[in-house]
């Protein structure tokens, strides 16, 4: 057995995030960018951690970097920074960007209805400390997990679905959000959100759901995909749209399955997938690393 | 650099198939079918190598059984034990079996286009005694391929393609393919069989195709896998049924990618993946390890 | 998001347990011994269910077979069955079986210390239905998890480390495993068992530990990993035997890391491949899907 | 059958490398840095198509950059860039840095022994234009694959191997190797490089080999690893050292295997990772993506 003797699990973070920012630049790619960003940020002696930067084509095409730096030695705050990069970027290169202290966690509220897989791993996984993120509340349309989310310390808020007509309930929804989340996540949540909600919730929101090689869009997805006798069993996490399930993928991953397995056992790798896939895209849009650009996501991971 | 002494990589196959014969039963599920099996093999003295079988339902579900045995010291020839088998299996259980000396290799025709990764993976594969089959001859709708197929000592007919009236050059394949191969592999053919054809020629076909989650159906896949951000690439083996790229699915596998690849790059990385995943499900039907059932296969690998 | 109306996840387990059977054949292969364990099995019409069978060499190697049956409409009790297999196989054949009403759960004890990924990710498991066991007791040398292993409704105990003499703690595992207990799970103990412990306590112990490529063998595994660039991190479950962590393994499983993971990273990218492998070995032998032989193992998973 | 009419496989690289330069950039990381570089290449005008960075430690760590540029709009030749970046980089920063043109290849020698599977693969996806080298030579100690490299086009040189003493054939391959290649690949080549020889060689010397988890280090890797039960076949590939095997790790994957592949099925799984991790080595080093640091890579991949 295993006696070696490791620093404990609950270990600091990959980026130690605290007393650094990070600043994504996004924008129509030209000539001269790289420069222009690092001098604001050396006039400032920031001491660049690390940097990510993509362009999907360099004649004219977009152009996305990801900065990350340490508030320590910095010789400005960072709102002084953020006019500095706004006198430099906004106006000849037309670029957007926006500056983000990283030891200020991200206020996340989990929707969720029966299942628990999703829910329960980001819970531990918060608590660990693995992701940098206050969770704010849990929000379901069940109260099956109530007394588990509040063994965490943390608000659970039971809004029941009413059949079809959701502005009742969108409402409460609204009400308990406004203010109070930087995003949603979606952990195994089976009501549709309208687009007036998507709308005016205003934060970006998160979402999980099975996938195969081929598709099986509609009911019944693991029963088609036993039926076709599928070998793989996958999970997308991407962005919710108003087009349902058709949002800007940010993780995927699949397991290996076989005849021998039941629908049941498909469903249950489909959640062990599910989890994984989900805690990995929530830690990537709450350290900054994910930038949404048209229909798809550059993961600076 | 490594300086271990293994034996050479032309090592024999994972079943060394010379003296050995397979047996395929199949059918409605019901009691007493393993022992009447055992029982036939066990008189003329079969020593059984491995045995794998499932049951969907073992209340009158389908049951599948795939026994490998010697034939060394074997007390009849195989005739002679078929001809038990359909005694005691073909009367009183209702069950198909096929029985098969191992030894003989199964003889196969490849279909290619312009691609070559598909098809020099099988030949090179072949060469190496990784596959135990007889590669019959290639056909293809272009000669781009001819040189190198030959180097291979394989025969390589040129059957262009004239437009979407297929059955001048179907009536081609038919003359070439009757009663000189056992399974057909379309080592990405980018022409469509018509279910005449499928009909006609009487064998297994396999094909292999590009697969993502979700699926991209129809044209510019990898474009629009690209557009939507995919993570991951992946290729499914499957056996052709008139339902375009909706038959029975024999293997499939994934590999990541990430937004910095362009699409020229998932194509390639696609690549990769289909020349494995085919080879795999080429190896298995030629070991006889797939059997079609409905619109599934179980695979025992 | 997701809407699609599928089954519960709480869904029954991959082999409805209830009312089956396993019989494990294990011994020295030779002509007859399928024949002769179905004959036994259908004389009591014993609908089975699957059957996996595995020959290192069919001419007197180890030969390994699993059946599973149903007990439904079984024309005798499973002790009778257990004599006639004895009858016919125990005297011609010298063959060792196990025979095991599939209904009733393994008797489980979980040793843990600080680290909780394995044990919570254990116990969340058995709440959904995902395992066929009972937790009968968690054995800590560490007070930090009682209070949720406790809210799952555990018996918690609290053995404390006394140094290198672990004679007195070793007897207080032995007051409460004796009788108690049909396998023992290792979810991160990190404290050697003492050979005269493996012994006495005569129950099979699953372990988990960490695993690269190259193996890091000793202290620190982690920070050597990082030192040389591992782009993998891995996991492996398996019997603990005196050697330590060289056991037989069950199953292995890794992950993709890069040189931007920090050492703590690689750790917990490490944590969520153990919980998954040490989670599918559990389940694997609690369903006797595992045989051992020699320094390995022979898995019908 | 699939019928979608992708362009054709031989397309265009990741990074289309024509008209490209790549800036790699390496020290000791301080403030500044990134404006210094950025600077230089906007002073001449260069549109950066892409910049990975990477810091160990912002606090005095080590520093890595890769910056890739176009040539079209650039103000200024290479070599002036490079005198510029020596002026700004070389003395306040103390930096190392190598500036290079993209479309000119690195010219390849790859070393092979009698199997022939990585040399064929990097033969073929050189080819297929996947791999921006120049192969300039295949040497290996045995004749076997000489018809088959020689159809490439590729010079063959057969230098064979005569007992421990190794200094007429390195002797041999350095009147080969001097001033024509820029690395070199080990392709399953089954010799010891001595000291000396890596020393006068003076290029970067890439090896693949088998790896398990855990390792099984000297001689039957595959035998051992079957006695012991792996589930998991891997290839490590790395820098050649005079440490045997321990040089800095490029690429590592695994794929599963188990208890019923042989050990011949082993070793040719194991080939079938082998091939892909070393080509993708082999395509990182050649577009100048892996940087060595102490004893382990950055792989901007």
């Amino acid at each position: 057995m295993t006696i070696t003797q490791e620093a404990p699990l609950q270990a600091p973070s990959r980026t130690p995030t605290h007393n650094q920012a990070s600043l994504i630049v996004h924008g129509r790619d030209r000539t001269g960018i790289v420069a222009a960003v690092g001098s604001v940020l050396s006039k400032h002696e920031a001491n660049i951690v690390s940097l990510d930067q993509y362009s999907d084509n360099p004649h004219g095409g977009a152009f996305f970097q990801r900065t990350v730096f340490g508030l320590d030695n910095l010789k400005a705050a960072l709102p002084h920074i953020d006019d500095d990069l706004k006198a430099r970027l906004g106006t000849g290169f037309e670029l957007e960007f926006r500056l983000r202290d990283l030891s200020i966690p991200h206020r996340v509220a989990i929707f969720a209805s029966k299942a628990d897989h999703c829910l329960l791993d980001l819970l531990w996984r918060h608590r660990r400390g693995e992701l940098p993120i206050t969770v704010a509340m849990v929000i379901s349309n069940h109260p099956d997990t109530a007394g588990e989310v509040r063994a965490f310390g943390i608000p659970f808020f039971h809004v029941p679905s009413a059949g079809p007509d959701k502005s009742a309930a969108e409402a409460q929804h609204l009400a308990l959000l406004k203010g109070n989340v930087d995003f949603i996540v979606l952990a195994r949540y089976m009501q549709i959100l309208s687009g007036g909600f998507i709308a005016e919730v205003g934060v970006p929101i998160i979402n999980i759901h099975h996938s195969f090689l081929p598709a099986f869009i509609g009911a019944g997805p693991y029963a088609r995909a036993k039926e076709r006798g599928v070998k793989l069993v996958g999970a997308t996490a991407h962005y919710v749209t108003e087009d349902l399930d058709e949002g800007p993928i940010i993780e995927q991953d699949v397991v290996r399955v076989s005849h021998a397995h039941t629908v049941a056992d498909l469903r249950r790798r489909g959640a062990d997938v599910e989890r994984d896939v989900l805690s990995r895209a929530v830690l990537w849009h709450s350290e900054d690393r994910v930038i949404r650009h048209e229909n798809h996501t550059i993961v600076f991971a």
